[in-house]
């Protein structure tokens, strides 16, 4: 194998002595200042909630890119790792996609024609890049909005039997669309995002089971994050200007209603309001304010399938078998998302929460004050902190140990620790303010024992632990009724706190 | 909270009745034709391995852009995964930035100037975006190159105090470079790819514990993969046209060399071979062939920080406090990769196990092989999956049952089943060619003592498993040592099983 030389180092060694740049015209940019950021909105809103919490920030070198910071990056890749836990058991596979597409692609999906307005164009720059080549080196390309044309690409790629069918691809690329800029706003209204996206290749015949598992997935995962309610809607055919067959509409819409009748729910209906290519189902969900939000769909699309020439094998006898085709079928496709974009479900996800999340998913697990700075005291909170945390972090100053690796089946969590030279009260004040799940308070009299003493009201605004109540039935289970007396100052062994949190964790509260 | 309507489907309703693309010239793309995929080369190729394995594949529509399929995805997982975990030791915390910043972002940064040649430039294609605005939102952007400029925005978002450093940020977001056409190869030669992109922002006296760190940091990945011996090479001042004084350089090299003698290895030097604004040290892998790969890259950078006027709050009496700018320093800047490109480092790997993964980064950890058809041996291979996996998997067909959320702790494998109507000659066959780590037959003799039988000499050609010493001690403990007398037909306990997969996982072999 050979492996080039890496371009990072070359390309940057070869970066001339440039001037800096001017100091004036940098000052302008309003990432400088970070008032512009923020015109007046109420504390409630996501914005407010997102500087406060160190979630995100923008900046004008990106409108509608929002920056996300440790702290908001940690909660989108929990919000990941949750769909990505979950596609285990629902059947899905994750697949990694490029981000931009030759034009040509875009004229085969119809994006190139249809969706101008919003699609980013990409061209090379320079003379090293697109010069010749059979579709067209120069050629320029489009910037993705969307996965679809490329898991097209993907199921094209491979023979697909119909015992294989449904294939299912997940997805969670950035997606780019040219958003007018006066409409830009915070995580809600933005150029660049990701969506939980989910393509699902399937027969005909499947189409039931696989919207009946979609609206499984959906309940389940609203539930997860104590939103709801929501309501259902399914719309159907247009009268006119649709593809397909009718028989095609009427198979799929009587499947779409059987698979909302299984569901136990009422459900709404939206005639002639589907797309020409397929019927689809809008889940609407209701927030505290009363407000409707759009987040799941579930599309089904006979138009893809056909523009891009898809096609499984099926056997003489099968009900799928075309003697038109033989041999081969058209898949149906189903565009689905649970949480739609990312974004804006951590928008809608900080603003249901009031910025008390839950401890699962929260930037501020846990933090240990340190009573005085007594150095056996801030040992043993350091100690102490590496046990709860499952795992030691390197001190910024001293020498270097290296650390056993730390597998995928190890529980960690974050835990930080405050051994500063304020007073407890003070440092209570700025641990609440900061909104920490759990504050632990160690001092000279836990050290003979292994105690420490935890405050654990700040988990008991949690709404998906109503209260607190599963923290508070793992304490008194495991310490006896005595030790929630006062949620001020529950008494624990050090020991018992690292199982304790894989609970909560495991209990998504 | 004001959520727009959701783009994706009101956007796709729009899409007029478009006829089909002409059959023809769809016909004439490469990706109906595999064969034209792969050029004779040697099947312990990474591209070959990664067309056996259904790895990955590539498309006409985005050369140099690799469209990883799921087995793929689930490596790349891994590795993102595994540094994750590890970040939390070392200090670094994740951000998620933009993909396209405007044209004078990589005017500071130089970029736009000096990188040219390998820059994508990205415009919206319609009316509905850019059309006026403070830095012009007419201006085009490029699409980013490396992550370093996207961190300079983040870190001068926040305000940061002398106690606060260092601040390591690290990214995960996929790059772009506008290579030549000709030579793009498999995933060493790309346009698009991930590296495991760092960038500490640190005082000038915390260099050496930095790049002690990073060295560490590195030596831990490279013998948890199985990969090495490995040499460092330290690159120094250039003679002329360097930016800064002698005594930051002086003061720079020094804490590397420092930091280079603590590892207790041997080094090389590369005098005056350093980039003009900083010192270096590359790591330089040795693979089984004996040909010397680049990996890990650790740059100092005096450059950047002053192009963006970042700086950190700084108290007087401080090593860095400077009477000339009082009361902020500027800081460094360390640009840092482990794997560096993501595609390459999977290239590496691919070729170094010749397509014997180790059991934790394999897309095919188990199979369980029935030895007829009866219901209830299917059944109990059914359910014991299930038990192995950690999870149930969905049905493709028949009724769907919500199943619990599964969370982060709990712990998950790939564990597939064969019941299909073969001989078991033909499925052990399959299992072996698809190389399975351990495959499973389950009989009806299994049925009443809860029992299977395992071949594990798929685990054995494991590197880092040692010919699976690991795997066969672990079932010595377990079960004594007759159990290993024929490693093709272990008998094992259904339930003991799941444990074992979390030792095997939790020791990285």
């Amino acid at each position: 194998m050979r492996l080039p030389r890496p371009r990072l180092l070359t390309a940057r060694a070869a970066l001339p002595f440039a001037p800096r740049f001017s100091t004036a015209s940098f000052r302008h940019c309003s990432c400088t200042d970070p008032k512009r950021e923020l015109p007046p909105i109420p504390p409630t809103d996501h914005r407010a909630l997102g500087t406060s919490q160190e979630l995100f920030t923008s900046s004008v070198y990106s409108p509608g890119s929002p920056l996300f910071l440790p702290n908001g990056t940690h909660v989108v890749n929990k919000l990941i790792s949750f769909l990505r836990t979950q596609y285990l058991q629902y059947g899905f596979r994750e697949v990694l996609t490029p981000t931009i597409y030759k034009k040509s692609l875009w004229e085969i999906s119809g994006h190139w024609q249809n969706y101008k307005d919003d699609m980013y164009e990409v061209t090379g720059r320079g003379a090293s890049g697109d010069t010749a080549g059979e579709l067209g080196e120069d050629e320029s390309y489009g910037l993705k909005p969307m996965n679809c044309p490329g898991h097209c690409l993907l199921f094209k790629s491979q023979t697909h039997s119909y015992r294989d069918m449904p294939i299912r691809y997940a997805d969670f690329s950035p997606l780019h669309r040219n958003e007018v800029s006066g409409s830009l706003t915070g995580l809600t209204r933005v150029r660049r995002f990701h969506q939980d996206d989910g393509h699902i290749f399937c027969r005909p015949s499947q189409i039931k089971s696989e919207i009946a598992s979609a609206l499984g997935f959906m309940d389940m995962a609203m539930k997860t994050f104590g939103l709801g309610p929501y309501r259902l809607v399914l719309s159907t055919r247009p009268e006119t200007d649709y593809i397909g067959t009718l028989d095609m509409w009427d198979n799929a819409e009587t499947q779409l209603r059987e698979a909302l009748d299984s569901t136990g729910r009422e459900w709404a209906l939206n005639e002639g309001d589907g797309a020409f290519y397929g019927p689809k189902i809008d889940i609407q969900l209701q927030d505290q304010a009363g407000k409707f939000h759009q987040l799941s769909t579930i599309q089904l699309d006979m138009n893809l399938p056909q523009r891009f020439e898809l096609e499984y094998q099926v056997a003489e006898g099968e009900p799928d078998y075309n003697p038109a085709t033989p041999g081969v079928a058209t898949p149906v496709l189903v565009h689905r998302a649970i949480f739609g974009s990312l974004e804006r479900f951590l928008a809608l996800l900080i603003e249901e929460h009031g910025g008390h999340w839950p401890f699962w998913l929260s930037p501020r697990q846990a933090i240990i004050l340190t009573v005085n700075q007594d150095d056996a005291v801030v040992q043993r909170a350091q100690e102490a902190a590496a046990k709860f945390a499952g795992f030691r972090a390197l001190l910024n100053d001293g020498t270097v140990e290296s650390p056993r690796p730390l597998s995928s089946v190890d529980s960690t969590f974050l835990v930080d620790v405050d051994s500063s030279a304020q007073t407890l009260g003070k440092k209570i004040q700025r641990a609440k303010q900061m909104k920490y799940n759990l504050i632990f308070i160690l001092g000279p009299r836990d050290l003979e024992n292994g105690g420490v003493t935890v405050d654990v009201t700040g988990q008991m605004h949690s709404k998906t632990d109503q209260g607190g109540t599963q923290l508070q039935a793992l304490i008194k289970a495991k310490l006896g009724d005595d030790a929630l007396q006062n949620p001020r100052a529950v008494k624990l062994n050090v020991e018992d706190v690292h199982p304790l949190l894989v609970e909560l964790e495991k209990n998504f509260v």
